[in-house]
């Protein structure tokens, strides 16, 4: 039997309008559609799907084990999250040999800092595999904020907030341009960091953005230091040339 | 009478089923659609969009006066772009004026060193402006070429090739993941820049990804010097965390 193609799909920032022709079509096609979500959440991109999902779509829902729960360098986290991968992509290949395409769904661009990349790698040697883009989560905030990120000849640069606060500081003079992702509880020490460099001012925050329940503004106008993992700071910059 | 809204499309890298579901609609329904191209040529975007608009559309093209042949430092290059962006700023102003939607083509996405932001810098304090994000050329580039461009806590740089060769290994070096953008005439350069970075091997060149005629292929086996303005190198990090 012929095996079946995986789709990794980009679903997008969140607008549904903000899916592709690609996406949609592939969706109203596969028998199986898989999904990672935080536990307890749904995730933004199951209820993206549903509306072009078949009837008789098989649902594969991959709900993390853990989040920040355990520090990221610890062997138990590994070794948690390297089980749980195993287990999904086990589950996603019986469909593929079975000869059934599975689309498995991916918040944003699939490939950038995307959650679906551990999958690809196990998966995508074994079975036909097709990534298709989607719209960046970074590109419907900066379209949202109505901030032109990038032109000429400046270099921008995305950096998660998850790094020291001296890597911080050090990528970010190497920046024109720069798009702090994975803010959560990091908000606090970013904003020292911006301070510091002069740049927090200027900064952009915005939070789900295309999606209902937006937050944008500038971040100088932040009161607290408790932000979503999915919220970002623009920083645009320092002066066009 | 109230003024139109002036639609920034983001039109995605090239397929035409990577356009989104929102940039489709607005097509179907605007009466005038402007485009920017190089002299001679078509730019993909106005062939894209074709398909979907009204058959009384008015297209607006405008053709840059000038690309390469004068130095972009140079006082007459800045006053030659400068006038013709206050021509092309005159026309869409007129129809948006007159009561008429428009919608303003972007290859790519518009505010990721797109050329319609001069455009918008120019009449969007004056108009009703929405910005639709689009699916980046380089996110085309990364899925096609099959390469988680960046996860975890890494950094990804956008690096403009038109750079001199110091500031390229600068800023390389303070990146883990890079993209080298705007390769055309800069591809020797930024070779002797990543082979001395070490870096020369692992990247991976893509011209037209996920459009007719699309070439992607490891850097180390390009025979020439010579690569389209719109071509890119992907530049993995060094070791994954």
């Amino acid at each position: 039997m012929t095996s079946g193609t995986l789709f990794v799909l980009g679903m997008g920032p969140g607008d549904p309008e903000l899916m592709t022709l690609k996406a949609v079509r592939i969706l109203s096609m596969v028998p199986v559609v898989a999904a990672f979500a935080k536990r307890g959440e749904k995730g933004y991109a199951r209820s993206l799907a549903a509306p072009h999902l078949r009837k008789d779509a098989e649902m594969l829902h991959f709900d993390y084990p853990i989040t920040t729960e355990l520090p990221r360098e610890s062997p138990l986290y590994r070794e948690t999250l390297a089980a749980f991968y195993a287990d999904a992509a086990g589950r996603i290949a019986a469909r593929l040999e079975a000869g059934a395409d599975v689309a498995l769904l991916a918040e944003g661009d699939p490939f950038l800092y995307g959650s679906a990349i551990p999958l690809f790698a196990r998966l995508s040697a074994a079975f036909p595999t097709e990534v298709v883009p989607g719209v960046s989560g970074l590109g419907g905030a900066w379209a949202r904020a109505r901030l032109p990120i990038a032109q000429g000849a400046e270099v921008l640069s995305v950096i998660p907030a998850t790094l020291g606060a001296e890597q911080l500081a050090c990528r970010l003079r190497r920046a024109d341009a720069a798009v702090i992702i994975k803010l959560g509880r990091h908000l606090g020490k970013v904003r020292a960091v911006l301070t510091e460099a002069g740049r927090w001012q200027d900064a952009v925050y915005a939070e789900r953005a295309t999606m209902a329940g937006e937050r944008i503004l500038p971040a100088a106008q932040l009161t607290t230091d408790a932000a979503p993992y999915f919220s970002l700071l623009l920083v645009p910059p320092g002066k066009r040339r």
